[in-house]
Formats: structure tokens, C-alpha cells, sequence
């Protein structure tokens, strides 16, 4: 093998593992390929809710086929005994002989053992193929791990003067068809959708991901303080069938909690910080239930207190050709910056077209 | 000559013609290669102020050569005697044997009569090669022709939450280097650069093209209705060298008026609309002036009005990878949009990376 297959064997494994995104939380969405005499003979990414994982779907494709095989694996396999044994100990079972991987993971039950548990039954073990990409796909999870918050991307859809509606409420829509398709396949990619209870008022939006086919939905998380949401809205109507979140201060009302409760929804009561939830604690609680990649789209005020505490790990603009002009609602709330040197600041990943609007990806500086 | 050979020949024209953009006014910036058994025998475009007109610069280079030659020319020649002999004669006087125009002119005095006379005097006449691109050349002249306003071309520079400072008013600097050095290369190509008073008094600006080295400076024009700028600032401080006008209302004070006269300053009276300059008064008077392309770097009540009375032609935005939340300054003063579909739309034309901050670049739709 030379280090061009190593990286066309491991694209592969990234491309796959991709599949698993926003829905192998709270595990890692891994992608497999097992490859002997430069033949693909098993492929596997971590399935729906983690299990099973990468290897263990790749390694049953390639059967006996992987005696002497390489396997490229995008995150280093697992060693630890959890409700699956360790995939380690699975690769050294089937008889690999090489294990590629992409990354080293951040696990403490897994750091550094995996490779340890192959190189100790003979197998050869390299890593560092494409790791920035690995890194990249992966920082969710790695966050989760190390941070015990999940990756925060925040969209914003807005006039070319930032404004997200008029002054009399009218938003829909002010990007273009193909901006919305794309925000449909970012939520697909994310294992959750973030609104605050504002926008889930004003709005009545479903937070489904709608015309990607039948993929599996994101949960629907509301931070809303005293649980004041419609109760006929889209989201209590649909709370049985695709899961609701709603983060809640201490301070929200019995009658609400029993209500939602009833509807379906799970409820994670965070602390305030000040008069409205603490974000830190928001996150938190969404990364202790086991979300590693949360998608935020707004409003104002929540996108606001995410940029304010640094939580926000990207940023996903639309821009859309109107001008709506200063009576417009601005795309975030106060934020307290008197100083451009205080300003939350993010750098240019990409921009693109999309269909008529302009698409910008940042992370955070 | 093969249709190629044309495009080929016509593209070298554009670009030479490009050259005089902010600087062939009030006439228009045209560019003309002369060319022979395939060489070019001669290249020129329109020189500062409109004169001598791009074939003169041409057919002086070409001296005999260009008895027989095809001359490409991105504008139709001019047919009448003005301050100069026809450019139609010239070349007809030249023994040019073929030309080659982009477009037709939409000026009354030439139209068709400069084909018209080649024609007569037996030589052959083409148009319509890379028709579109002269068409977006000479808009601004076009525009100013037909309806006696100059092209507007609107500048936002903006926090990704279109903010243009933040609450105590610091602007500098939202975008980076290779963007500010961008808004000076378009200064250059617009015959004037216009904002509002209030950002004058702000930000004392000296709207001058820097790092581009011994570049002809665009007019530098300021809408201030009663003429109420710091006497002491930059544009004060260097009307004596580069030309500042000063758009002004019927009420502006006669002091007012006398010291800026003192100064160098040429002013323009313009009616009201409203407690306003009436902004299509302020863009005839500057079209009447000469003006054909015009640089508008804001403020947000000046970008505003001339958004709303559909005078804004084309709107660069730089967008940068800070956020200024809610209390920052608006890109745009009040528009008065209710509905999405009062929204002054544009269509997008490109967007692109400008150093760390995104430029994204639109037409009237």
C-alpha cells in the first residue's frame, strides 16, 4: 500500500462514517473500510443511536475475507467493554493485519488502548491519514468528551442588512428555496435543533427535516425558561412522534411541566443566569444527554447569550438580496460589545452561492 | 479573422477600455485595438477627463498600419463634431477597412449614425461581440444618457449581523485589510465617491483611493443638507486637491455656502422631500454634473433613502466574522417595509472570499 491508497482507502472510511451523522450520538459516527490486495471486501459506518459500530458492520461484510486485511477506521477503535465488546479485540478476532486510523480517541476509557490492544496481538497499527478531516467530523463527539457540551452550530438566515423579519413579523421567507433545502440537510446532519422559546412562539416551526426522503429526524429542543409554548402548536402536536426537548428554568410552573410531560416531551431543568437560562447549563445538559452536535436556529435572543458565553463553534450565514431596513427584528439581541475588540469573532471557512442567496460558514477564531 | 479571432481582439479592447472607468467621465470609457494580418497595430482608451477618445489613441499608434486594418471598438464610434473631429472619420480618414463594435451608443447624437457613416464610405461594420460585457462597461454612461442619472453602486461593510459599529460608535476596523483594500480599488473605478453628513461629521473620512498608487482621485461628494460638516476635517482640509462637492439643500446657511466655496468646494443645491434631500434630485444634479459611475459608502440614512427610491443599482457587501449584536449601528436607517414583498430585491452576481471576510456583490433584480 502506498500513502496515496492509505488516503483514498480512508476518504472512503470518512465518507461513510458522514452517514452516521447526527445520528450515532451518542457515539462517535465512525466510517469503516476493510481492504485486502486493494479490494474493498467490507464497509461500515456506526448505525442509527451508535450501535453497531463502524468495524463490526464492515467486519461481517468481509467475513473471513478479512484474515490479513487492512482495516482503514476514521477514530481509533474502541477497547473498552461496553454493551458491545470492544471493537479492538473484533479486528483482532477477524485477523486484521493493519489497522489504519484516522484519529487517536479522546475517551479516557479508550485513549491510546485501542491501538495499545491491537499492537499487542501482532496487528500493525498506524494513524494520522487524513486526520484534519477526522478532526473536522468527529468535533462534536471530541468535544462532548473532553468539554461535556456538544458542538453548537449557529444559522442565520437574513437580509443583506442582517435583519431576520420585518418589522411586522414577516419572515417567510426571506431566503430563496434552495438556502432552505440546505438548512433541511444541515439539520439532518446534527443530532439536534436548537430555538429558543421566542422564535418557537412567533413562528410555529416543526424543526423537521423535510425533503431529504425518510432519514431519521433530529430531537427538537426549546429552551424555553417558564414552558410557555403553544400547546397546540407543531411541536406538541408532533412530540409523540418526533422527540421534543424543552429546556426550563427551576422556576417554570407545575401545570406546564405535567402538560409537556404528557405530550411526550423530555424535560431538562438548567439553572438561570440572571433572568434567562444559563447557556452554559443548557449545553451542558444537552451534551449530559448524550447530543454531541446541536444545530441553533435562532432566535435572536438565544443565538445572543450563546455568541455572549462562547459557545458558539460555528456560524452559518444566508444572505438574502433585500434590504429590509433598521425597523426590521435584528438576527441577534444585544450582545453588550462596546468594543470591536470585544466582538465574538469567527473565521471564513467558505462561501458559496446558494441558488439566489450567498452561503458563509465560520468558526469560531 | 474567424468569430475568435473577434472575441479575442474585442476582450483585449474591453480591458484596455476598463482602464479610463472612473476617469473618462462625463464621456464614455472606451477601448480600441487596431489590428492587421493578425497583429495589433495599435491599443488606446479614452484619457482622463473623456478626451483624446480611445480610437484617436489608437489609429496614432497605428500610424499607416492602419490602412486595411480591422479596428475593434467597444462602443459605436462617435459620429458628431464635438470638442474633437468624429471618431467615425477618423478612421474612415485612417483607411481602416473593417470595425468591429460591441455595442451601439444610446446617445441621441450618435446611435446607429456612427455605423451609418462607415458604412457609406464603404467600410464593413460588425457589432455585437461580447456585447453583454461592454453593456455592463458602459452602464453607468448608458444609464446616464437615457435617464440622466449615473449608475450607483451601494458599499455595506458589515458585522455578519449587518452592523456597521458598535453602540459607542467605534467602526474601525470591521473588515479586514484585504477587503478595505478592495473598497479602494472600486473607488478608483467610479467616477465619485458620495456619503451621507452624518458620517462625514463621524467619522471624518478623507475618501481618497490609498495603496493603489499615482491614481486620478474619483470627486469626492457629501449629501449634507445644510452643509453642517466640520470645517476643520479632511475633506476641508483637502478640497483645494481633490474636487469635493457638496450636495446640499435650498435652507443650507449662506456662510455655510461661502466657506465651502472658499474652500474649493462646488456645490449643488437640490430640493427636498421631506426633511430630506430628495435623493433622485441629488443623483440628477450629480448625472447633470457629468458623473457616470458613483461609489456610495453610506451612512445607513443616506444607503436608506436611495434604496427606497430605487436608486441603487448594484450593492457590494463585505461581510466580516464579528458579531455586534442588537445595540450596534444598523447597515441601513428605516426603510418602512412591512411585507416581504416591499423589500428592494437584488440579484445575486458573485460572491467570494475578500481576505478573512466574505464580498458578495448584486445587481437590481
Amino acid at each position: 500500500m502506498t500513502a496515496a491508497d492509505d488516503a483514498r482507502h480512508m476518504a472512503h472510511a470518512l465518507a461513510l462514517g458522514r452517514r452516521g451523522m447526527g445520528r450515532a450520538w451518542p457515539n462517535p459516527a465512525v466510517g469503516c473500510v476493510i481492504v485486502t490486495g486493494g479490494r474493498v471486501v467490507g464497509r461500515g459506518w456506526t448505525q442509527l443511536g451508535g450501535r453497531p459500530h463502524a468495524e463490526t458492520e464492515a467486519l461481517a461484510q468481509a467475513g473471513s475475507a478479512a484474515r490479513g486485511a487492512t482495516a482503514y477506521v476514521t477514530l481509533e477503535p474502541c477497547a473498552h467493554h461496553g454493551q458491545t465488546p470492544p471493537c479492538a479485540e473484533a479486528l483482532i478476532a477477524a485477523g486484521v493485519a493493519r489497522v489504519v486510523a484516522a484519529v487517536e480517541d479522546r475517551d479516557d476509557r479508550v485513549s491510546g488502548a485501542g491501538f495499545a490492544m491491537l499492537r499487542a496481538a501482532g496487528v500493525a497499527v498506524e494513524t494520522g491519514v487524513l486526520s484534519a478531516q477526522a478532526e473536522e467530523d468527529h468535533a462534536g463527539f471530541f468535544q462532548r468528551t473532553t468539554e461535556g457540551r456538544p458542538w453548537l452550530t449557529l444559522k442565520l438566515a437574513t437580509s443583506y442588512d442582517g435583519r431576520i423579519a420585518t418589522a411586522t413579523g414577516e419572515s417567510r421567507w426571506i431566503t430563496g428555496p434552495e438556502a432552505r433545502a440546505a438548512v433541511h440537510g444541515m439539520r439532518a446532519r446534527h443530532d439536534a435543533v436548537l430555538v429558543g422559546g421566542g422564535t418557537a412562539r412567533a413562528d410555529d416551526p416543526s424543526l423537521t427535516v423535510r425533503g431529504w426522503g425518510d432519514v431519521p429526524q433530529p430531537v427538537r429542543v426549546v429552551a424555553a425558561r417558564l414552558l410557555d409554548l403553544p400547546s397546540d402548536g407543531q411541536l406538541a402536536r408532533t412530540a409523540g412522534d418526533v422527540p421534543v426537548w424543552l429546556c426550563h428554568g427551576p422556576d417554570a410552573p407545575g401545570p406546564a411541566r405535567a402538560g409537556w410531560t404528557g405530550r411526550g416531551a423530555r424535560l431538562l431543568e438548567c439553572p438561570l443566569a440572571g433572568r434567562q437560562l444559563d447557556p452554559r447549563a443548557v449545553m451542558a445538559a444537552l451534551g449530559a444527554a448524550g447530543l454531541t452536535r446541536v444545530f441553533c436556529e435562532g432566535g435572536g435572543m438565544l443565538a445572543a447569550s450563546l455568541l455572549s458565553a462562547g459557545l458558539v463553534d460555528e456560524v452559518i450565514g444566508f444572505t438574502a438580496g433585500l434590504a429590509l431596513g433598521a425597523e426590521g427584528q435584528p438576527s441577534l439581541g444585544p450582545l453588550g460589545v462596546d468594543r470591536l475588540d470585544e466582538a465574538p469573532r469567527f473565521a471564513l471557512v467558505e462561501t458559496r452561492a446558494a441558488g439566489r442567496d450567498v452561503m458563509h460558514r465560520w468558526r469560531k477564531a
